[in-house]
């Protein structure tokens, strides 16, 4: 119950349903019978929904974590960003014509941003919308090769309405960018409608069951009335209008999905990575610890404890830290809605740089989690290259990372640089009015406050640093954007520095509000271990002003093989606590009985290539 | 010519042949498909060999780089297993017996080692072989679950002889590990011999173009001639003989097939991947430097430059390491058959803990050249993730890297202690008889020499620490194994450190040896980014005893970035030099031409996806 709390209830009818986790397995499709299937799916769970009620976005997420294990389903782009925009975007009027059917799945939308040569940088796009007063239609074109639209999940095949973001250009004069509610496809036969030129972008690395399409405008007319005309409207005479009011919460979306990126995709990706690979390694026996005996559970192995605590350590951080992200984001939500956006950009900010921060750890943390589990890691069976490749998606979609540990730096420095002319900061960042300390307190105890303070004491050394170097950057005759540039690396270093600190803050929290001292005691060895670790990898960062010595170095790699033998009786217990279904982790290696060899054995016999096919048998002669 | 010096007339050779690269694109098939289509060209594989004479091992290989871009054959088993055990382990009789048949393909082989619960550690293994003197027969069994042989090549569908690893038993007595050949399959009709339960393991995270194979024994009788009898030898009578001969060489072909993973899996995966990313760098434009200008390519943003340079100098620095393997595997096997064994534990550490070394460094190397390519790089057009889920399947196979680091881990202890009773050592670990320098020469010049002495300071250091460890831990009361078990972190950390200096030392030479000065220079800058990376990523190390200092540390921060702007002219040359046709990468993003965009629009609109379905249609109805 520490991890799902209200989620269970709706986990539990979800997996009530047959037909999900029905049909052939999952690594036995081919791409279409994977997005066939998925289809059929979609169309069950919209069912459910109206069955059960489910109309709150977190009780549909903990369903869809049934519906769909371990991969994306095309409701997420009309769910998570074609209805959050008509809402957001959209006048009175608008909300009123789209937004009920789309809830009611007779339309089925997507957001179509990317193009072929443009991504995270939106004022690159090129696609344009030109108003023509006569016909009062835009008339939306895609004028070069690069500016063909690419990416949006649901394109290719299945949406027939997305909102298309385009510049708008009236009588040759350019407006930026403005989002248009577009018919993609006809609602009869579904075929794309004349003008457009559709389909789907081709088999990634993972993400079958999502069909990311292409969608190349010749001169396609839509409605005056189809522009979403919240902010900025166009009159029929092409007179363009901008609301006064800031539409600065037009971001709001892009944040809330970063957001349920930390907790949905790093936290819950990597937690059941981690549940894979301990149960599994508390099941496989190999080598010999002493000669003569049975093999050991390889979980017994140091370097097996040093490859999987400290990742486990990391996804119960990244798990709690996704929810205070979601708990924050609904918190600044209601100040906006009562006028307040003062905690905007640092919502803005720690949700870019945590996103970046926590989709990286986590997905080289799901991989180590596969090799950990040796030759049969490799198996599609472990289930965890399916898990993998979705998650290492998180690390491009919703903003390329390193874009975003810059959007997040260029915040700290704007706010180390008020600091500097006397104004106090606050929130995640507050630590940046304090003097920083030289005084480290890390003793062979390592209390939990002195090793967030360890972090806190990086975290703003290094933004001072990256401040000052930026400044003399520009002193020495750069210009600002150049500076910027030569400056970038330590810039995304000092961003993570900031969210690593932030982690630990939390996961420091977390542990101090448990009552249960039992509980308390374990969650502390996980926290301490996450931040030695974290003090090791980053040695340098720690040691470099002198604020760590060799000696409390030497303390801290002591700490944390000691502390591997002591969380080792727990592990297992302690990864059963996210409480996964085997049905969502998709993996036999992981299965709570750990009846591991028999069910490989009878799954490979399932395999499609052992049916005799003459053909294989004809080549081979 | 740096590169691949003989082998591109072979590659040229391939080149030519229609049938490589023919048929539909590999990302568009289903599994079967693959294994089909690979069938046809092993076929065509084997014509051409007969055809163009091709018999060494090198030239072969050459060869099958063009056929079989980026994945492996069922040749592999049979050609780099199958026919070099039967060659070392088969008396002459034997040889003549099953060799030319296998070299003719008339019989396909594979090697039949790993159990469904015994991997790495062979001792473990249970598959048993029992002798009946009555029927002069060995007797084939699995006595368990665990016992199923799992996981070799070619033997799910496609092989029809096996060298099969079991347990000999005669009269009751255990004989220990001992191989056999065996008929698997009907010459005839291809089906398996009756005893026999076998077929494919199922789907891969890659690896799809080979059928890994499972194969259960029930009882199943072998005449006595088909135990490999070179070194041990089973009398009709049941007497079991052994050669005095120290078959020490029979791990020959094990350190064979681990010197070429450096070479062809590590160096060559992770250069394809870099002039995939690199190439790509310069053609994709995105966000802007300076306001109002065009949008530069992304290879002039420094973040990218540290993303993607220190991975170049890695693709350089494990090609060279992985011919210098190859070199020093050819040397000491000639040593041997001249009776000289002595560097045959050397050999056999550091090609253990090189393939460890190396795989991982590589496989990670590919995956940020992926992440580097932002959303394109998640694409299957991008080439990279084929290049990865293949490359990332040698930090398991031949030998899983944790066992092979401590392996290396255990000659360096072994090697150390001999130091402290004052023998010399001699080769790859020569250093370890010098006395540690304290005294770090590194200055702002960062000569090779230099750097190469901080990763020898830190590899003594290291390997003393860890020997110095394990005898405090037998002091305090551990018995030898868990001493050894509680120091294995520390122990692998030491043998990293000894194959990172090896492949510094090896980088320095090659650059030492180049004689056109603008070539040296380039990659001396080249050299120095490794060292340097590798001293930054691992700072503690360095820093720990006080080698080097904090001002140090900053003097190496700073060359680091300035390193990328000096090698940023040459960067699309560096990966030019590598010499691989289009073929070869398997990649849009990677194309010589880098006419990016056009094709990937083209290669979207072929796939499969694409086609008009009805039952798509009526599923979103």
């Amino acid at each position: 119950m520490l991890f799902k709390g209200g989620g269970l209830p709706h986990e539990s009818l979800a997996l009530q349903e047959k037909l999900f986790g029905a049909g052939p397995d999952y690594n036995f499709m081919t791409r279409i019978e994977r997005f066939k299937n998925s289809l059929v799916r979609v169309q069950h769970f919209i069912r459910c929904c109206a069955r059960y009620n489910l109309h709150d976005h977190a009780d549909k997420k903990w369903f869809e974590g049934v519906a769909f294990p371990n991969e994306v389903s095309v409701l997420g782009p009309h769910s998570g960003m074609f209805i959050p925009t008509l809402k957001e975007q959209g006048s009175e009027e608008q909300i009123q014509k789209w937004v009920p059917q789309a809830e009611k799945h007779q339309i089925m939308g997507t957001y179509i941003q990317t193009e072929l040569g443009h991504g995270t940088f939106v004022r690159g796009l090129e696609t344009t919308a030109t108003y023509d007063p006569k016909t009062e239609e835009f008339i939306l074109n895609s004028p070069t090769l690069t500016s063909i639209k690419w990416w949006p999940g649901g394109l290719g095949r299945t949406c027939n309405f997305g909102i298309v973001m385009a510049l708008l250009y009236i009588d040759g004069k350019n407006y930026g960018m403005h989002p248009f509610v577009v018919q993609l496809r006809s609602l009869k036969t579904h075929e794309p409608l004349p003008g457009l030129t559709m389909g789907d972008i081709g088999p990634k690395f993972g993400f079958d069951t999502v069909d990311n399409g292409y969608l190349q405008f010749n001169h396609f007319g839509i409605p005056r009335e189809n522009m979403l005309m919240k902010y900025c409207q166009v009159l029929k005479n092409g007179t363009y209008t901008k609301q006064t009011r800031n539409p600065k919460f037009s971001y709001g979306a892009m944040i809330f999905v970063r957001s349920m990126v930390v907790y949905e995709v790093a936290g819950q990706g990597l937690a059941k990575a981690c549940t894979i690979a301990i149960r599994y390694s508390a099941i496989r026996r190999q080598s010999e610890l002493k000669k003569s005996r049975p093999e050991p559970q390889i979980l017994d192995y140091q370097t097996q404890q040093y490859k999987l605590f400290p990742l486990l350590a990391l996804a119960y951080a990244v798990w709690f830290t996704g929810v205070r992200m979601k708990e924050i984001y609904f918190m600044v939500n209601n100040e906006i809605k009562q006028g307040h956006t003062e905690r905007l950009p640092e919502l803005h900010a720690i949700s870019s740089g945590l996103k970046a921060f926590t989709t990286s750890m986590a997905s080289w943390g799901i991989e180590r989690c596969r090799l950990a589990c040796g030759g049969h890691g490799y198996s599609a069976a472990s289930g965890l290259p399916k898990i993998y490749v979705n998650a290492t998606g998180g690390c491009t979609y919703e903003g390329e990372n390193t874009v975003m540990l810059l959007q997040c730096a260029r915040f700290l420095m704007n706010i180390y640089g008020g600091v500097k002319n006397g104004r106090r900061p606050s929130g995640s960042v507050n630590y940046l009015g304090e003097r920083i300390s030289s005084r480290c307190t890390l003793t062979s105890e390592f209390t939990l406050k002195s090793l967030a303070d360890a972090f806190k004491h990086r975290a703003a050394r290094m933004i001072k640093e990256a401040s000052e170097r930026l400044n003399r950057l520009q002193a020495s005759g750069n210009d600002p954007e150049d500076s910027w540039n030569l400056n970038s690396v330590v810039l995304t270093k000092a961003a993570e520095a900031h969210c690593h600190y932030y982690m630990v803050l939390v996961f420091e929290s977390v542990v101090e509000s448990v009552e249960d001292n039992c509980v308390k005691d374990i969650l502390r060895q996980l926290c301490q271990l996450l931040a030695l670790c974290g003090i090791q990898e980053n040695s340098g960062d720690f040691i470099q002003d002198g604020f760590l010595n060799n000696d409390q170095l030497e303390l801290v790699k002591q700490k944390q093989l000691s502390l591997l033998s002591e969380i080792r009786p727990n592990a297992v217990l302690l990864v059963d606590a996210f409480e996964f279904h085997d049905v969502q982790l998709g993996s036999i290696l992981g299965r709570f009985d750990g009846n591991v060899y028999e069910n490989l054995f009878k799954w490979a016999k399932k395999t499609p290539l052992n049916k005799p096919e003459d053909l294989i048998h004809r080549l081979l002669r």
